[in-house]
Protein backbone atom coordinates (compact mmCIF):
# COMPACT_ATOMS: atom_id res chain seq x y z
CA UNK A 1 0.00 0.00 0.00
CA UNK A 2 1.22 3.11 -1.08
CA UNK A 3 1.44 6.20 1.95
CA UNK A 4 1.08 9.70 0.70
CA UNK A 5 2.11 12.55 2.66
CA UNK A 6 0.62 16.00 1.60
CA UNK A 7 2.53 18.98 2.37
CA UNK A 8 2.38 22.57 2.42
CA UNK A 9 5.75 23.91 2.05
CA UNK A 10 4.82 27.42 0.79
CA UNK A 11 3.09 28.92 4.13
CA UNK A 12 2.48 26.08 6.55
CA UNK A 13 1.30 26.43 10.30
CA UNK A 14 -0.12 29.60 10.36
CA UNK A 15 -1.66 29.32 13.25
CA UNK A 16 1.78 29.58 15.33
CA UNK A 17 2.40 33.07 13.62
CA UNK A 18 1.79 34.65 17.64
CA UNK A 19 5.35 31.87 18.14
CA UNK A 20 7.57 31.84 15.19
CA UNK A 21 8.78 34.21 11.95
CA UNK A 22 7.54 32.59 9.18
CA UNK A 23 10.79 30.88 8.19
CA UNK A 24 11.07 29.42 11.68
CA UNK A 25 7.17 27.75 10.92
CA UNK A 26 8.85 26.76 7.46
CA UNK A 27 11.31 24.74 9.36
CA UNK A 28 9.08 23.73 12.11
CA UNK A 29 6.97 22.31 9.39
CA UNK A 30 9.74 20.18 7.66
CA UNK A 31 11.21 18.97 11.32
CA UNK A 32 7.90 17.34 11.97
CA UNK A 33 7.73 16.14 8.02
CA UNK A 34 11.08 14.50 8.77
CA UNK A 35 9.72 12.97 12.42
CA UNK A 36 6.69 11.50 10.16
CA UNK A 37 8.14 10.16 7.20
CA UNK A 38 10.74 8.81 9.84
CA UNK A 39 8.12 6.90 11.33
CA UNK A 40 6.22 5.36 8.56
CA UNK A 41 9.70 4.16 6.98
CA UNK A 42 10.40 2.47 10.57
CA UNK A 43 6.79 0.82 10.05
CA UNK A 44 8.14 -0.48 6.98
CA UNK A 45 6.08 1.64 4.01
CA UNK A 46 8.35 4.01 2.21
CA UNK A 47 6.19 7.64 1.94
CA UNK A 48 5.58 9.98 -0.44
CA UNK A 49 5.78 13.37 0.17
CA UNK A 50 2.90 15.30 -2.40
CA UNK A 51 4.22 19.33 -1.86
CA UNK A 52 3.32 22.42 -2.96
CA UNK A 53 6.82 23.70 -3.42
CA UNK A 54 10.41 22.12 -3.69
CA UNK A 55 11.41 20.38 -0.31
CA UNK A 56 14.58 19.20 0.82
CA UNK A 57 14.38 15.72 2.03
CA UNK A 58 15.31 12.26 2.21
CA UNK A 59 12.16 10.79 0.43
CA UNK A 60 10.29 10.55 -2.96
CA UNK A 61 8.86 14.10 -3.04
CA UNK A 62 6.40 14.90 -6.09
CA UNK A 63 5.88 18.74 -6.63
CA UNK A 64 2.38 20.10 -7.51
CA UNK A 65 2.34 23.63 -7.14
CA UNK A 66 -1.15 23.75 -7.74
CA UNK A 67 -1.82 23.39 -4.19
CA UNK A 68 -3.13 19.64 -1.91
CA UNK A 69 -6.68 20.15 -2.41
CA UNK A 70 -6.35 18.72 -6.46
CA UNK A 71 -3.28 16.50 -5.46
CA UNK A 72 -5.29 15.54 -2.73
CA UNK A 73 -8.70 14.65 -4.78
CA UNK A 74 -6.23 12.44 -7.18
CA UNK A 75 -4.64 10.58 -4.77
CA UNK A 76 -7.55 7.93 -4.34
CA UNK A 77 -7.73 7.24 -7.83
CA UNK A 78 -6.10 3.82 -7.25
CA UNK A 79 -6.44 2.32 -3.59
CA UNK A 80 -5.56 0.92 -1.83
CA UNK A 81 -3.56 4.34 -0.54
CA UNK A 82 -2.94 5.59 3.11
CA UNK A 83 -2.92 9.79 3.52
CA UNK A 84 -0.99 10.75 6.39
CA UNK A 85 -1.21 14.70 7.34
CA UNK A 86 2.79 16.22 7.51
CA UNK A 87 2.16 17.47 10.77
CA UNK A 88 1.69 14.36 13.01
CA UNK A 89 4.69 15.34 14.90
CA UNK A 90 3.68 12.50 18.17
CA UNK A 91 3.10 9.68 15.55
CA UNK A 92 5.28 6.68 15.97
CA UNK A 93 6.17 3.29 13.98
CA UNK A 94 3.34 1.57 16.35
CA UNK A 95 0.69 3.63 16.12
CA UNK A 96 1.29 3.68 11.82
CA UNK A 97 1.50 0.05 12.16
CA UNK A 98 -2.48 0.08 13.89
CA UNK A 99 -3.62 2.47 11.48
CA UNK A 100 -1.66 0.54 8.26
CA UNK A 101 -3.13 -3.00 9.49
CA UNK A 102 -6.53 -2.16 10.54
CA UNK A 103 -8.88 -3.96 8.03
CA UNK A 104 -12.16 -2.27 6.05
CA UNK A 105 -12.66 0.44 3.20
CA UNK A 106 -11.82 3.43 4.95
CA UNK A 107 -9.98 3.71 8.28
CA UNK A 108 -9.16 7.02 9.55
CA UNK A 109 -7.44 8.34 12.17
CA UNK A 110 -9.37 11.42 13.48
CA UNK A 111 -7.73 14.61 14.79
CA UNK A 112 -8.63 16.69 17.90
CA UNK A 113 -11.61 19.62 16.89
CA UNK A 114 -13.03 17.12 14.10
CA UNK A 115 -10.33 17.00 11.46
CA UNK A 116 -9.13 13.60 10.15
CA UNK A 117 -5.31 13.25 10.25
CA UNK A 118 -5.17 9.91 8.35
CA UNK A 119 -6.68 7.60 6.42
CA UNK A 120 -6.28 3.97 4.55
CA UNK A 121 -8.68 3.64 1.40
CA UNK A 122 -9.46 0.63 0.14
CA UNK A 123 -12.51 1.65 -2.05
CA UNK A 124 -12.48 4.27 -4.92
CA UNK A 125 -16.21 5.15 -4.45
CA UNK A 126 -15.05 6.91 -0.85
CA UNK A 127 -13.25 10.64 -2.45
CA UNK A 128 -11.49 12.10 0.78
CA UNK A 129 -11.87 16.14 1.76
CA UNK A 130 -10.01 17.69 4.33
CA UNK A 131 -11.86 21.06 5.16
CA UNK A 132 -13.80 21.61 7.51
CA UNK A 133 -15.06 18.92 10.48
CA UNK A 134 -13.96 16.35 8.04
CA UNK A 135 -14.09 13.40 10.27
CA UNK A 136 -17.89 13.72 10.45
CA UNK A 137 -18.15 14.71 6.71
CA UNK A 138 -15.73 11.58 6.02
CA UNK A 139 -17.79 9.08 8.23
CA UNK A 140 -21.10 10.17 6.81
CA UNK A 141 -19.89 10.00 3.09
CA UNK A 142 -18.27 6.49 3.74
CA UNK A 143 -21.60 5.58 5.55
CA UNK A 144 -23.79 7.19 2.26
CA UNK A 145 -21.49 5.14 -0.10
CA UNK A 146 -22.36 1.70 1.31
CA UNK A 147 -18.94 1.53 2.77
CA UNK A 148 -18.17 0.11 5.95
CA UNK A 149 -16.28 2.99 8.35
CA UNK A 150 -13.37 2.45 11.02
CA UNK A 151 -11.72 5.00 13.01
CA UNK A 152 -8.17 4.06 14.97
CA UNK A 153 -8.36 5.29 18.90
CA UNK A 154 -4.93 7.18 18.82
CA UNK A 155 -3.63 9.74 20.76
CA UNK A 156 -0.88 10.36 18.63
CA UNK A 157 -2.77 10.21 15.79
CA UNK A 158 -5.40 12.75 16.97
CA UNK A 159 -2.71 15.04 17.83
CA UNK A 160 -1.28 17.63 15.08
CA UNK A 161 0.94 20.41 15.26
CA UNK A 162 -1.69 23.62 14.68
CA UNK A 163 -2.51 25.57 17.53
CA UNK A 164 0.37 26.29 20.78
CA UNK A 165 -1.81 24.10 22.76
CA UNK A 166 -0.34 20.75 20.45
CA UNK A 167 3.15 21.70 20.83
CA UNK A 168 2.53 21.33 24.78
CA UNK A 169 1.75 17.60 23.47
CA UNK A 170 4.71 17.64 21.70
CA UNK A 171 7.64 18.47 24.45
CA UNK A 172 5.89 15.84 27.07
CA UNK A 173 5.39 13.02 24.42
CA UNK A 174 7.26 13.58 20.79
CA UNK A 175 9.85 11.06 20.43
CA UNK A 176 11.30 12.85 17.04
CA UNK A 177 13.78 15.63 16.58
CA UNK A 178 10.74 18.17 16.66
CA UNK A 179 10.69 17.96 20.84
CA UNK A 180 14.17 18.94 20.58
CA UNK A 181 13.34 21.51 17.62
CA UNK A 182 11.20 23.17 19.92
CA UNK A 183 13.71 23.63 22.97
CA UNK A 184 16.43 24.87 20.49
CA UNK A 185 13.62 27.62 19.72
CA UNK A 186 13.50 28.96 23.06
CA UNK A 187 9.66 26.47 23.68
CA UNK A 188 9.34 25.35 27.04
CA UNK A 189 6.27 23.92 29.74
CA UNK A 190 4.52 26.42 31.78
CA UNK A 191 2.70 24.94 34.42
CA UNK A 192 0.08 27.51 36.39
CA UNK A 193 -2.88 24.74 37.14
CA UNK A 194 -5.08 23.13 34.68
CA UNK A 195 -3.21 21.91 31.85
CA UNK A 196 0.35 23.12 30.87
CA UNK A 197 0.97 25.70 28.21
CA UNK A 198 3.81 26.56 26.60
CA UNK A 199 6.29 29.67 26.49
CA UNK A 200 8.98 30.98 24.64
CA UNK A 201 11.79 32.87 25.68
CA UNK A 202 13.08 35.71 23.60
CA UNK B 1 -8.77 -6.25 39.52
CA UNK B 2 -10.96 -3.33 41.03
CA UNK B 3 -11.49 -0.19 39.38
CA UNK B 4 -11.77 2.92 41.02
CA UNK B 5 -13.51 6.34 40.20
CA UNK B 6 -12.28 9.50 42.20
CA UNK B 7 -15.14 11.87 41.67
CA UNK B 8 -15.37 15.79 42.76
CA UNK B 9 -19.08 16.11 43.33
CA UNK B 10 -18.82 19.37 45.12
CA UNK B 11 -17.57 21.75 42.98
CA UNK B 12 -16.79 19.96 39.59
CA UNK B 13 -15.27 21.50 36.21
CA UNK B 14 -14.81 24.94 37.56
CA UNK B 15 -12.64 25.46 34.03
CA UNK B 16 -16.33 25.50 32.39
CA UNK B 17 -17.74 28.29 34.20
CA UNK B 18 -17.85 30.39 31.39
CA UNK B 19 -20.51 28.08 29.33
CA UNK B 20 -22.21 26.65 32.46
CA UNK B 21 -23.91 27.42 36.13
CA UNK B 22 -22.68 25.75 39.21
CA UNK B 23 -26.21 23.78 38.95
CA UNK B 24 -25.18 22.94 35.41
CA UNK B 25 -21.74 22.12 35.70
CA UNK B 26 -22.47 19.40 38.89
CA UNK B 27 -25.47 17.93 36.32
CA UNK B 28 -22.98 17.55 33.71
CA UNK B 29 -20.01 16.38 35.73
CA UNK B 30 -22.68 13.28 37.25
CA UNK B 31 -23.63 12.49 33.37
CA UNK B 32 -20.03 11.83 32.49
CA UNK B 33 -19.60 9.84 35.30
CA UNK B 34 -22.43 8.11 34.41
CA UNK B 35 -20.75 7.09 30.93
CA UNK B 36 -17.82 6.40 32.54
CA UNK B 37 -19.03 3.94 35.01
CA UNK B 38 -21.13 2.50 32.09
CA UNK B 39 -18.34 1.85 29.97
CA UNK B 40 -15.94 0.73 32.51
CA UNK B 41 -18.87 -1.84 33.13
CA UNK B 42 -19.53 -3.45 29.65
CA UNK B 43 -15.32 -4.05 29.60
CA UNK B 44 -16.44 -6.65 32.35
CA UNK B 45 -15.85 -4.92 35.04
CA UNK B 46 -17.34 -3.24 38.50
CA UNK B 47 -16.25 0.20 39.39
CA UNK B 48 -16.17 1.76 42.65
CA UNK B 49 -16.53 5.31 43.11
CA UNK B 50 -14.88 7.73 45.35
CA UNK B 51 -16.74 10.46 46.28
CA UNK B 52 -16.22 13.66 48.00
CA UNK B 53 -20.20 13.95 48.98
CA UNK B 54 -22.88 11.92 48.07
CA UNK B 55 -23.78 11.31 44.60
CA UNK B 56 -26.87 9.50 42.82
CA UNK B 57 -25.91 6.88 41.02
CA UNK B 58 -26.48 3.38 40.30
CA UNK B 59 -22.96 2.11 41.49
CA UNK B 60 -20.59 1.38 44.36
CA UNK B 61 -20.04 4.67 45.97
CA UNK B 62 -17.94 5.10 48.82
CA UNK B 63 -18.17 8.95 50.19
CA UNK B 64 -15.13 10.29 51.67
CA UNK B 65 -15.49 14.39 52.79
CA UNK B 66 -11.76 14.80 53.24
CA UNK B 67 -11.56 15.56 49.47
CA UNK B 68 -9.63 13.53 46.71
CA UNK B 69 -6.39 13.60 47.50
CA UNK B 70 -6.15 11.27 50.66
CA UNK B 71 -8.80 9.28 48.98
CA UNK B 72 -6.75 8.70 46.04
CA UNK B 73 -3.21 7.98 47.93
CA UNK B 74 -4.73 5.38 49.60
CA UNK B 75 -6.21 3.30 47.13
CA UNK B 76 -2.93 1.89 45.68
CA UNK B 77 -2.08 0.06 48.86
CA UNK B 78 -3.34 -3.15 47.67
CA UNK B 79 -2.48 -3.55 44.12
CA UNK B 80 -3.40 -4.54 41.68
CA UNK B 81 -5.76 -0.96 41.32
CA UNK B 82 -7.18 0.52 38.21
CA UNK B 83 -7.77 4.36 39.00
CA UNK B 84 -9.95 6.25 36.35
CA UNK B 85 -10.86 9.57 35.91
CA UNK B 86 -14.33 10.56 36.26
CA UNK B 87 -14.45 12.93 33.57
CA UNK B 88 -13.52 10.46 30.36
CA UNK B 89 -16.53 11.53 28.17
CA UNK B 90 -15.07 9.78 25.06
CA UNK B 91 -14.09 6.55 26.77
CA UNK B 92 -15.21 2.89 25.50
CA UNK B 93 -15.31 -0.64 26.62
CA UNK B 94 -12.75 -1.15 24.52
CA UNK B 95 -10.76 1.89 25.06
CA UNK B 96 -10.83 0.76 28.50
CA UNK B 97 -10.23 -3.22 27.33
CA UNK B 98 -6.94 -2.29 26.02
CA UNK B 99 -6.09 -0.14 29.05
CA UNK B 100 -7.23 -3.32 31.88
CA UNK B 101 -5.62 -5.58 29.65
CA UNK B 102 -2.06 -4.30 28.71
CA UNK B 103 0.43 -5.83 31.46
CA UNK B 104 3.17 -3.81 33.24
CA UNK B 105 3.91 -2.90 36.98
CA UNK B 106 2.38 0.86 35.91
CA UNK B 107 0.21 1.32 32.65
CA UNK B 108 -1.12 4.70 32.34
CA UNK B 109 -3.25 6.59 29.79
CA UNK B 110 -2.22 10.47 29.14
CA UNK B 111 -4.29 13.15 28.77
CA UNK B 112 -4.18 16.13 26.90
CA UNK B 113 -2.06 18.82 28.41
CA UNK B 114 0.17 16.83 30.72
CA UNK B 115 -2.72 14.61 32.64
CA UNK B 116 -2.69 11.01 33.65
CA UNK B 117 -6.18 10.34 32.59
CA UNK B 118 -6.10 6.45 34.09
CA UNK B 119 -3.87 4.48 35.37
CA UNK B 120 -3.15 0.42 36.30
CA UNK B 121 -0.71 0.25 39.58
CA UNK B 122 0.28 -4.08 39.81
CA UNK B 123 3.28 -2.95 42.44
CA UNK B 124 2.44 -0.73 45.76
CA UNK B 125 5.73 0.43 45.40
CA UNK B 126 4.30 3.41 43.14
CA UNK B 127 2.02 6.08 44.40
CA UNK B 128 0.08 8.28 41.79
CA UNK B 129 -0.26 12.32 42.48
CA UNK B 130 -2.47 13.71 40.07
CA UNK B 131 -1.42 17.06 39.95
CA UNK B 132 0.26 19.44 37.80
CA UNK B 133 2.14 17.50 34.68
CA UNK B 134 1.57 14.23 36.47
CA UNK B 135 2.18 12.11 33.46
CA UNK B 136 5.45 13.20 33.28
CA UNK B 137 5.75 12.87 37.09
CA UNK B 138 4.39 9.64 37.19
CA UNK B 139 6.74 7.97 34.25
CA UNK B 140 10.06 9.54 36.46
CA UNK B 141 8.49 8.23 39.48
CA UNK B 142 8.03 4.63 37.92
CA UNK B 143 11.48 5.09 36.62
CA UNK B 144 13.15 6.18 39.84
CA UNK B 145 11.16 3.44 41.55
CA UNK B 146 12.67 0.62 38.73
CA UNK B 147 9.50 -0.48 37.57
CA UNK B 148 8.25 -0.35 34.09
CA UNK B 149 6.29 2.00 32.19
CA UNK B 150 3.55 1.32 29.56
CA UNK B 151 1.36 4.11 27.84
CA UNK B 152 -1.86 2.95 26.31
CA UNK B 153 -2.14 5.52 23.08
CA UNK B 154 -5.80 5.86 22.93
CA UNK B 155 -7.82 9.54 22.08
CA UNK B 156 -10.66 8.51 24.02
CA UNK B 157 -8.74 8.16 27.24
CA UNK B 158 -6.48 11.25 26.64
CA UNK B 159 -9.53 13.55 25.99
CA UNK B 160 -10.91 14.36 29.39
CA UNK B 161 -13.85 17.15 29.71
CA UNK B 162 -12.19 20.32 31.47
CA UNK B 163 -11.96 22.76 28.64
CA UNK B 164 -14.58 23.98 26.39
CA UNK B 165 -12.74 22.27 23.54
CA UNK B 166 -12.87 19.24 25.25
CA UNK B 167 -16.66 19.44 24.21
CA UNK B 168 -15.77 19.90 20.73
CA UNK B 169 -14.44 16.29 20.79
CA UNK B 170 -17.31 14.77 22.89
CA UNK B 171 -20.12 16.53 20.48
CA UNK B 172 -18.44 14.61 17.41
CA UNK B 173 -17.06 11.28 19.27
CA UNK B 174 -19.40 10.94 22.40
CA UNK B 175 -21.27 7.68 22.25
CA UNK B 176 -22.89 7.79 26.01
CA UNK B 177 -25.41 10.49 27.55
CA UNK B 178 -23.22 13.54 27.54
CA UNK B 179 -23.64 14.53 23.73
CA UNK B 180 -27.61 14.49 24.38
CA UNK B 181 -26.86 16.48 27.64
CA UNK B 182 -24.48 19.07 25.86
CA UNK B 183 -27.21 19.40 23.13
CA UNK B 184 -30.33 19.52 25.22
CA UNK B 185 -28.53 22.21 27.00
CA UNK B 186 -28.11 24.36 23.93
CA UNK B 187 -24.20 23.52 23.19
CA UNK B 188 -23.31 23.26 19.42
CA UNK B 189 -20.12 22.93 17.12
CA UNK B 190 -18.95 26.11 15.44
CA UNK B 191 -16.68 25.37 12.33
CA UNK B 192 -15.19 28.91 11.14
CA UNK B 193 -11.56 27.48 9.98
CA UNK B 194 -9.02 25.40 11.76
CA UNK B 195 -10.61 23.92 14.67
CA UNK B 196 -14.05 23.43 15.39
CA UNK B 197 -15.60 25.40 18.85
CA UNK B 198 -18.33 25.13 20.88
CA UNK B 199 -20.68 27.69 21.58
CA UNK B 200 -23.90 27.76 23.83
CA UNK B 201 -27.37 29.27 22.78
CA UNK B 202 -29.02 31.47 25.78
Amino acid sequence: MDVAVPFDAVDPKTRLEGLFEDAERRALAETVLEDVVAAIRASGREPTVYATAAVDLDAEVVVDERGLDPLVASLTDEPPIAIVMADLALATPEAFDRLFDTEGDVVAAPGLGGGTNALVVRNPAFEPDFHGTSISDHRQAVRDAGLDWTAVDSMRLAVDVDEPTDLVEVLLHGEGRTPDWLRDHGVSLAIDGGRARVVREE
